[in-house]
């Protein structure tokens, strides 16, 4: 049966051994088609995990935010032909927040087996280091950049988060925007966990309430990747 | 600054290179103090880390269901001590669903230093390969028993799949009736997904819509850890 393999990265310039399983690699090195969001950096993926991997001989097909949905299901022509395939996504877990879910889907539409492997997720490692609720939580994704919009969400946010952690991430260059408008928008006592550069030497993972970050503006988190949680 | 690390375990009988990073062991071999929920099984996966690893110099402190919410501030006497200290779940990832939450909470008050270590999440994994949207999504634990409050649990949470991804789990023995029962409230053209015994050899991760799983039962589920998700 042909397996479509969802192969997690690291998470910016990380070594591969404190992020990926060893027996990943294994895996890798018997895929000759992999499904991309940009071909440079899979590639720069795969010479890091073997230096001597053969990249003339790997069969590349890109699938990112231009990709036209007509064309999804010709990604699946090895798979038809009995090749395993593997997604690698551009950071982190492949099909949680880029384009990969829609290969994914297709592929379970049509009854191929899809086996995920282990890797970093900026999601799960910041609400593991939060404190906050890990038996109920939810992932937004982005929040809408409008004011008003924005506001509106991160009050309903900082509701729900009562019962339930609530997490959501912002692009690098916005992130000490993001920061204030939290601390604009929420109470003194509500909890803020903040996490950038997860699993690079210069990880920042605090939580504090609202009150104790008007003391301290974490500057670090600027152009980094970052993410957000509100939480008990 | 001394540091508490939150050690992933691997799910089941899986080997260690399979889904846990090699970096993890070296982590380990550095901790002297780990709080754990149950100090059998954590002996037993430190050994299966490192064979020659000395147990008798280690120090475990219990925490679980039983463990009286006042005593957890004793857990933290090595971090005042200025020792590393490791927590050590039962399966997957500590803090996620398990009692390790707490003391992460209390290490964030005192400005310890947490790090998160890399390894399964049969949350992040099922949804990896369920082809749902990752771009957002819930998880919910454990859903109500009785029968009235479940079929509303379940109705609610098909709703609200259609703009998040919805993830529950089960008690192992009652899979089978939590199957039974999304069939018997959620519409023919809701789309499940069921994953058991992930990352083990006998790993079944399969996304159906309702009407398809009527025509097969997912014997296999009985009794073995599984999640469910709804999604589109």
């Amino acid at each position: 049966m042909p397996t479509l393999y969802l192969i997690p990265v690291t998470l910016g310039d990380s070594p591969i051994e404190r992020v990926l399983p060893a027996e990943n690699r294994n895996v890798i090195l018997k895929i000759k088609h992999f499904i991309v969001e940009d071909i440079r950096s899979a590639r720069r993926f795969l010479k890091k995990t073997d230096r001597d991997i053969n990249i003339d001989e790997l069969h590349f097909y890109e699938l990112n935010q231009h990709t036209d949905p007509k064309m999804l299901s010709a990604l699946l022509k090895p798979l038809e032909q009995n090749l395993d395939t593997g997604i690698i996504s551009e950071a982190g877990c492949p099909a949680i927040a880029d384009p990969g879910a829609d290969v994914v889907r297709l592929a379970q539409e049509r009854g191929y087996k899809v086996v995920p492997l282990v890797g970093p997720s900026s999601i799960l490692l910041s609400l593991m280091a939060s404190g906050f609720n890990g038996q109920n939580f939810a992932f937004n994704g982005y929040l809408p950049i409008p004011p008003a919009e924005r506001a509106k969400a991160l009050k309903k946010l900082e509701v729900l988060s009562e019962n339930q952690t609530q997490i959501f991430i912002e692009t690098p260059y916005r992130n000490l925007k993001m920061f204030d408008d939290i601390l604009a928008h929420c109470q003194a006592q509500t909890r803020l966990c903040i996490a950038a550069d997860i699993t690079l030497d210069t990880e920042f993972i605090k939580t504090k309430t609202i009150k104790d970050w008007k003391k301290e503006k974490p500057l670090m988190i600027d152009k980094k990747p970052c993410i957000f949680l509100l939480g008990r």
